[in-house]
């Protein structure tokens, strides 16, 4: 028996998030289940990294399964991107250590949340953007989220619904830069709550328009009061980038 | 009575082109006048300045057309987008001269192709860019692509079914560059012949495999036959991105 890893990456648009449901909803863990269990002959159900939500995209979100198939690891890739829809790519697969843990071995992941700010905004860039029309003033952005970096009670910015009993995090750095009438929000960190990079990215364009500072996050990582930071963000302009395991393959 | 100028983006991915066309197809035409004609109360078919094909994008068409209506020009461009397809929207809405025609009048254009160029095509690229899995050098297609600049007899570079008499067309500009996975073929022109950015573009991409050469460019403007160009690369990797009037508002 071997552990296979999957980087995978899709286009969140047409599915209800990352993990398989009851009653026949789309998500992106069962197409991945199905098309496994086809190739191998085996009922295999992957263990994700992160369990993204309903419209979200990825780049690198990252799957283990165990089979006892003699398809070499790296041909899976190919073997189920014949299987897969064309929005969900398996970038890579590789054996992992038998006992790697995608949710429980340490790591850092990034994702990347994008604005398109202009008046009206293009087709082609809506499905992977939130349009906000109001100007924002992104060095304001800039400066506020250097108040987010490091070891923070991160509880403001979890949703309700949130599972965590733990929601101290930390965040390794965030940087916002703009390319024309494109804002990239882009973090790094050891871990994040349920909706906190959507809630970051709120919380900032609420300070790109003026009606929340610096100050306010300041507040919010110190009181843990979900109404110092701004609204959830929508969940097209998210993307999951990459995961990243320090200590394992 | 004003004349109405409108700039036109668009998602090709679920259109049948630009024109209009009987039998119920969904096109970009016939979306535009349905919005237009709902909102004048009058009966508006627009007159567009490039009929791009089935599956192409468009950063910057042109459409035209007359009104009675008392709607300020540049208010159009709200009206109209709040009543087209998120997939279609008007990015600028202008008076221009009552003789301005978007296809009479002299005008240069710009298309881009864009392939991606891995192993794996990643979900939110697949929509606006050609998949090429073989490693192309693009050194060689930058060298080839300048047998194209300047004023040719395009006929080897135009699909069977055109109704252009004549060929000869200039080629102002052409640049192939790569950002990491991403080529992109930028293209600009006093006028384009049927698919003739996606048969440049497939011929580039021939001469990035090696097949082909920038001699074969040569031939193919020469003898005008088709057989000497690549074949009409993907509809899903071109976008029309500018159309430039010179004269003209």
């Amino acid at each position: 028996m071997s552990r296979i890893k999957l980087t995978v990456a899709y286009d969140g648009t047409n599915y209800c998030g990352w993990q398989r449901q009851p009653g026949g909803v789309v998500t992106v863990e069962g197409r991945l289940n199905e098309a496994l269990s086809e190739l191998t002959k085996e009922n295999i159900e992957v263990i994700g990294a992160s369990r993204t939500d309903s419209g979200v995209h990825a780049m690198g979100n990252i799957a283990v399964f165990d089979t006892q198939s003699r398809i070499p690891a790296e041909k899976f890739m190919y073997a189920l991107n014949v299987r897969l829809p064309e929005d969900i790519r398996v970038m890579k697969s590789e054996q992992t250590e038998d006992d790697f843990h995608p949710r429980h071995c340490d790591c850092n992941k990034t994702y990347v949340y994008r604005i398109y700010n202009a008046t009206v905004c293009p087709p082609t860039k809506r499905l992977y953007a939130h349009h906000e029309y109001v100007a924002l003033d992104v060095e304001k952005m800039k400066e506020a989220s250097n108040e987010l970096v490091g070891e923070h009670n991160f509880e403001a910015f979890c949703s309700a619904g949130s599972q965590a009993k733990d929601t101290v995090r930390t965040i390794y750095s965030i940087s916002v830069d703009k390319d024309v009438d494109e804002i990239t929000i882009r973090v790094n960190g050891n871990g994040f709550l349920y909706n906190m990079v959507r809630i970051i990215a709120g919380t900032l364009i609420e300070v790109g328009k003026g009606r929340k500072t610096g100050e306010d996050i300041k507040m919010a990582l110190e009181t843990g009061q979900r109404n110092f930071a701004g609204p959830t963000a929508p969940a097209r302009g998210l993307t999951l980038c990459e995961i990243n395991y320090e200590n394992n393959v």
